[in-house]
């Protein structure tokens, strides 16, 4: 029998995380206060992070070291297993050889938990008592209150109302780990009641919750705020992921020509793909596709601007691909890629041409997702089947130009908790979206008044 | 850092399935013709199961080798790891060690996929086109879904209509693999007919959801039935989670004092348990304790007699521990659970004092999933919740005691589409079911006609 999937043991966990900071060719641009346009310094984001947070969010070390405790509970679910796909590749008769790496093994049912543990670890040895976060399709909230469960941290999550309509088993399971959930807007922030009173029936967007969750904690005692994307340290967590996938390559005797992930605020695709851009950058050839909707098309659509991370531009400006903090996306089923902005780290190597975006439809993910699930076996999330149908695509590519190709993606995550957007596939009811161009142009009307940041 | 987590490399994983008849001090009692009272041949059974299986459910032989094409689609998610429960430990501080053999990182969520996989395989190479079964809890249902999909094997799935109306998703995710769900009792059976006709609010049973899935199977062309617990060769099939488990409690250099399973049709407990039977059998001491809950408590109160497998009245005698082929048991979360018998494998078993059974309540089970989702991660399934609940008050033994026994119990899956029981639990609105000695008596008499297996 061929391999087909490689398992690490327990001593072969990395013990490090990898800072792609340290590697890049172009380096990092500041995040400037808004209404000075200067670079703001660690102390100014004390109020939302620990201290000990905000010095890796800022450090350029190229390896950091993973607390013990930290590595204590990952070991619930890691090393995760990298399999060969060859129940997908039979399928599409390709020559291609593709492996997944299955972070959907974990408790909550995706790579969230990676960062979620760091994060808690670090506010408890900070001495921080409370926490809060906001939640898009429920992953992160879930997974965050996992990890506060761990730890014995309390944690009150404010979830995009759209999911948590369409998802009502994730508030269910934030609460069997004890976390508290509640839809946003809210009528418990300044900023939720603002927007209820506005839009009384808004979808809401991760920008609100986000800034629901941050005034939370910048007004309440003791309290942090955790955000599961787009910061440094948050994709630096998550760059277990590639580590490991790149020890069990080696096991296979194989490299990648294709590294894929799904984006939305960045996370699960820069923890499969920073390790792999570190090679590319010193001279190996490896094609990194980074896969977005079209309904939320900030990498292949979006400018690079500075913009805020949230949606009543509480933060610093940070420099991203953006659609602008004030924009809503559809309410497509991939509510973790409904972010208006894209993480600093990946929009920089997406302007240094390191990363390639792409975007897709709705249809075409799910079409992607349905064929994985009658092939593979696993039912992945909405939000990975963008990830998929890129893999789909580039192995049919690979059968036409008779190419070998080796693909390897991220599977961040299962389905489990999100079949009714298979239900409304099936039932051909689910819903396409376009983004028009004028949405684009509202994006840069928004953010005119703000300092640019340098494109080369 | 102590050892946490065991994963077995690919090529560690079991090439053959343990048969325990082969090592019982009490040989099997024979199914019986319930109009003649004498044993049935394979002939008869051909029907309803493929021959292949037949000779498996009657096989002898103490190992049974693992056809490859079964291993490649078990390697979708095998070896699953054997884990060290600190956290569980030291919340209750307890001298005992607790693992568990984590079953519930299979794409369908559970254990079920073990014996799923073999199924289809032996349907498939003996010809057969199409497969029907029933459904409890919707993890049986699910699991033989994804294999089906797997092999391209068209599937129907009877599923018990209470779980069918709590559990949406499970017809989706079945849905997903490419399953057809239909509630039982149906229209589309005589015997659903006669049932809807006589209690139209029924809850349904898995007692019926058989008998209209034999109906099916027996009277469509080229069609086969099956069963994802209570037989001979379904619980072999499950074997391999006990045989990775002794390899991996090598790797901690231990062995159980307890091994502990939830009790349904018997399955999960069988598949963790029998290998260690086994060395019990040949000297070795191992307590094994099979739980079951209150409101379904064959082993614990019903009687050990010959009854039918379903509520039709339509498979042979078996002889077991049941509450009789009428009894509809009360609408408990655990639907896996809700079975009027108990496999013969482990009912000789338990007649033979190699089990221990237990009964817990509904509400001692959540109390225990939720105390383990709290300090390990893991949300259980209603139905783990008893092995848990059972493990729980063993380490506390432990404590009380001041000894440090090893126990090993049987995750044997998630609870993430199962959270409805999680909600009712938090809100209070758990409802508690107790069985009236009558229904014991009832039992009796309904069984009455019928021969009587030997107890000596």
């Amino acid at each position: 029998m061929k391999p087909k999937i490689a398992f690490l043991k327990e001593e072969e966990i990395p013990r490090q995380w990898y800072n792609v900071q340290a590697d890049m060719p172009t380096p990092m641009q500041p995040p400037l206060n808004p209404a000075t346009g200067e670079p703001i310094g660690p102390d100014a984001l004390a109020p939302v992070f620990p201290m000990n947070l905000i010095e890796q969010e800022v450090s350029t070390e190229r390896w950091i070291d993973i607390p013990e405790e930290v590595l204590e509970k990952l070991l619930i679910w890691r090393p995760t297993p990298l399999i060969r796909a060859y129940g997908l590749e039979r399928h599409l008769q390709t020559p291609a050889k593709i492996y997944y790496k299955n972070e959907s093994v974990s408790p909550a049912g995706s790579h969230k938990p990676n960062t979620a543990i760091a994060q808690v670890y670090y506010n408890k040895v900070f001495g921080i008592k409370r926490m809060t976060t906001e939640t898009g399709a429920g992953q992160w909230g879930s997974a965050l209150s996992f990890a506060c469960s761990l730890f014995g941290m309390p944690l009150k999550v404010y979830m995009v109302r759209i999911s948590f309509d369409q998802k009502p088993y994730r508030k269910f399971l934030m609460n069997s780990w004890g976390g508290e959930c509640v839809p946003s807007p809210s009528p418990d922030t300044n900023f939720g009641r603002k927007v209820l009173a506005e839009m009384p029936d808004t979808p809401g967007s991760l920008g609100i919750a986000i800034s629901e969750a941050i005034e939370d904690a910048v007004t309440s005692e003791n309290t942090r705020y955790s955000l599961g994307s787009v910061l440094n340290h948050v994709l630096m967590h998550q760059t277990i992921v590639g580590l490991e996938a790149q020890k069990q390559l080696q096991m296979f005797g194989d490299y990648p020509d294709i590294v894929i992930g799904c984006v939305g605020g960045g996370s699960n695709f820069a923890g499969l793909s920073f390790p792999f851009i570190r090679d590319k950058i010193y001279g190996k050839e490896v094609k990194v596709l980074a896969i977005e909707p079209t309904a939320c098309p900030t990498m292949t659509r979006g400018p690079f601007l500075y913009d805020f991370g949230d949606t009543a531009a509480t933060t610093p400006l940070l420099p991203m691909y953006t659609l602008g903090h004030t924009f809503i996306p559809a309410p497509v089923h991939a509510g973790g890629l409904r972010y208006h902005g894209c993480a600093p780290l990946v929009s920089q190597l997406v302007l240094d041409n390191l990363i390639e975006p792409r975007a897709y439809t709705q249809l075409q993910t799910y079409e992607a997702g349905v064929t994985f699930a009658r092939t593979e076996g696993i039912v992945p999330a909405p939000e990975t089947n963008h990830a998929i149908a890129a893999a789909i695509d580039e192995a049919k590519k690979a059968k036409e130009e008779g190419r070998q190709k080796t693909i390897l993606f991220n599977l961040s995550g299962h389905g489990l908790l999100d079949l009714s957007g298979y239900d409304s596939y099936f039932s051909g009811k689910l819903a396409e979206y376009s983004l028009p161009e004028e949405e684009i142009q509202n994006a840069l009307t928004v953010l005119a008044p703000y300092p640019k940041p340098k494109t080369k």
